[in-house]
């Protein structure tokens, strides 16, 4: 049987697909497809939905309907996974199943490494009562999310959710956004900073230069630990020298 | 201010809370608070939210309403941040946030750190608009969930279940169910097994014991990559104890 997505196959995120089978309520398919989408993964397939298409899960979809657009709708799982290199099986307690059981972090990295021969499938259950047997063991791969052994019923999106975040980091897609670094301060800047600052602070008569204590290297303790800006240095400098002039010395 | 939640904190997951705040939906707050029980967090604080209690929270929650029931409600994020060592914020982009931002896994396993000097809060938004500024100040890191950038709107309890997958795993609560083991079978027990199967296989005529190729090695490689277990080694040796007889051997 032949590949039943069409579309482009070029990194990881891009040839992973993601299988709904049975879904009863229609909202979960939207929320799945909008979790997906949050994290890169775009390629839905639904096997034998009770509801599709519905508007309620265009409405969950929210800003990735263009994922539900493009699902495809099998018949069977076993059409829902033709042309795959590897399924993987999202399962709470996989007891009948006779292949490999790993964690949802561990089967991520097996599937974006599987990628490389091919698309890699990750095939969710209905909400009741996930994958039966027979199911699951259509997947090479069973994968559990951890959780609370007294309530470990995920909602289904929020295992989507869980699942492709996972496979996100996986393809090495982790990076968060950074506020951009400002110039760092160099060790001259700093050093002429605390020769102020000594400077001062003696002026002030806070600082006693026979009885120094342990002020400068505390304040030398305190700006190390938090990494002077360059624009950081200027300020202090400058309230230093204000205080020059109102104790009436001119900078030195 | 007192601590608004009561309880017993002798986890490191019973001493995390979860702050929403202005909630728009109460489907969200349900959601969010089976998100959270799934991964063994119970402490819920609603800052302001804009219907609660409500029917849709109590629906969508399941099996986690004890978490709303005990939900406490505050009138502002201080009063919900009261008595906590550390404030984290979950934000997409955090640009004018000054503390320290990090992934939502570093976070994580710095606020089970953390909880050895008291609760630790983790803080979500509203669903349109996430923290805003002020909001994000009160807290001392901001949390990322890495994410597609041209859609990075995760649902809130989509991101309150991932927040919570990895305060669990960073608490050590990540094993996930395995399969009894059953024993493997020793290395006499395989060897025995290799030794049968090659005079049966030579008595069948399939191996040649003159020319004997790489069968038997490929047999190693096959068996030895699967691990064999007892159970197993014995139901091979029957199979080829059937073939001994169909072929006139009695078995050696």
């Amino acid at each position: 049987m032949t590949n039943i997505l069409p579309g482009p196959v070029d990194s990881p995120l891009a040839r992973m697909r993601v299988v709904l089978v049975r879904t009863s309520h229609p909202g979960n398919i939207g929320a799945s497809a909008r979790a997906m989408y949050t994290m890169g993964l775009a390629r839905l397939v639904l096997v034998a939905p009770a509801k599709f298409p519905h508007a309620e899960a265009l409405a969950l979809a929210t800003g990735a309907a263009s994922v539900l657009e493009g699902a495809a709708v099998a018949a069977t799982l076993a059409e829902a996974l033709a042309g795959c290199a590897l399924a993987i099986g999202l399962s709470a307690r996989p007891r009948a199943f006779a292949g490999r059981v790993m964690s949802v972090r561990e089967a991520s990295r097996e599937a974006i490494a599987r990628t490389r021969d091919g698309e890699v499938a990750l095939v969710f259950g209905t909400e009741m009562s996930g994958l039966s047997n027979e199911e699951l063991a259509q997947c090479g791969i069973a994968a559990t999310i951890p959780a609370n052994p007294d309530y470990a019923s995920l909602n289904l999106a929020a295992a989507v959710q869980v699942a492709a975040y996972e496979l996100r980091i996986a393809a090495g897609e982790g990076d968060v956004w950074r506020a951009p670094r400002f110039a760092r301060a160099t060790h001259d800047d700093v050093e002429s900073l605390y020769a102020h600052a000594e400077r001062t602070l003696a002026d002030m008569r806070f600082l006693d230069r026979k009885r120094p204590r342990l002020l400068m290297p505390r304040l030398r303790r305190l700006f190390g630990r938090a990494g002077l800006e360059r624009e950081e240095v200027n300020v202090l400098r400058g309230i230093l020298a204000r205080v020059d002039e109102l104790i009436g010395r001119t900078p030195r």
